[in-house]
């Protein structure tokens, strides 16, 4: 019974997930889904990467939290437009959590949105939001043994970014081991390693995004062309 | 329908852990079950607390992973007992898992038991295995708002071990606020800073443990001694 029920709910889940992937197509939007481990640094993450990309892209944020509006109100002061969710306990956010949140932003003109999922490893790993894609990040704090150990967010994700790669020298993090991992788990896993606070690393994360936007810009384009 | 289900499965679970709590109380054995986000530090803080009270009690490790045996191998090359849970993506342990994994175990004579739960801060606070305590870890490097944005876990917890205190230099975690944040939840709250990799702060809290143990040795002399 559990497990029908769960089949149902992941049913229900992908039917608005296709959905939303819809809206976002003709939008032109590029959706990034962050997955995380609590405290990996997704919220740094995003404010540091959409201060860069001011000027060249529109963007926004969803962010989820089993509790507390503290990312939202983070995300304002750094000038940047995000919607939170509060899932009340719930261990990861849902197609139609983001679907509702989606009705508080202005889609039109908007290139980049980052959905900061609930901080956890397993949960969130299996439920589509309609993104383009999902990102894993993974600090050197936690530890070069977590893909393996926590193998459905490395599987599902497009790309890993190493965070908090200035703590390096502090801790036993080995970063072959760590990518090593991940791509048995992903072989065509694309690998970032930054540090959101210090710079290093991010210029690169930025511009791979920027090129996506772009792809899914000019996508957009050419659908909206041919339906002309 | 969702919200009946799981209500099913806690009093199925909970039935479970009753059991346990009483065969852990005949038996005298304390038993601590052990939450964090995915490398907060739990592996290592048990491997560095039951070597030190080798010696003094007797102890063994129920861990439970989604995947792998990473952390039973690491346990057995530390000269510790350790029985491994892989819940193939299941998000926490239940006490049906710890049950069976138990028969792997001689409990008589056993002073302290550690349950290492699954990485992640939201799922497993909600189901009992029949421990004494849960205790919650909480690592310098993960940001000092995690005890309001996953509350269940600091509220259902006895005691909070601030880990990775040695890396607190090189954060911008705030102890003060940490504390607050978490005694704001749980204002009853027993906090440790221990670095379990420097030692500073693992006296304190080993010797807090075995006080617990001692305790919950005499209430079983006492039960037998009422018994007979």
């Amino acid at each position: 019974m559990e497990i029908r029920l769960v089949e149902d709910l992941l049913e229900a889940n992908n039917r608005v997930a296709a959905k939303l992937r819809g809206l976002f197509s003709e939008k032109g939007i590029l959706v990034l889904n962050l997955l995380s481990s609590p405290g990996a640094g997704k919220t740094t993450l995003i404010e540091k990467t959409l201060q860069r990309v001011q000027g060249s892209a529109k963007s926004a944020i969803v962010v989820g939290d089993v509790q507390t509006s503290r990312d939202k109100k983070r995300f304002e002061e750094a000038g940047l437009d995000a919607v939170q969710i509060i899932t009340k306990g719930g261990c990861h956010l849902t197609a139609t959590m983001v679907e509702k949140a989606l009705a508080s932003l202005d889609l039109d003109g908007l290139d980049i949105l980052f959905i900061e999922n609930v901080g956890n490893l397993v949960c969130p790993a299996g439920f589509e939001l309609g993104e383009d894609m999902k990102v894993v990040l993974l600090s050197t704090t936690e530890g070069d043994d977590k893909p393996g150990k926590y193998p459905a967010a490395f599987f599902h994700a497009q790309a890993m970014v190493i965070t908090k790669i200035d703590l390096l020298p502090w801790t036993n993090f080995d970063l072959g081991l760590a990518k090593r991992d991940a791509r048995r788990i992903h072989p065509k896993l694309k690998i970032f390693e930054v540090s959101s606070l210090k710079g290093e690393g991010m210029e690169d994360w930025v511009n791979w995004i920027l090129q996506r936007a772009e792809q899914k810009r000019g996508n957009r384009k050419s659908v909206h062309g041919r339906a002309l």
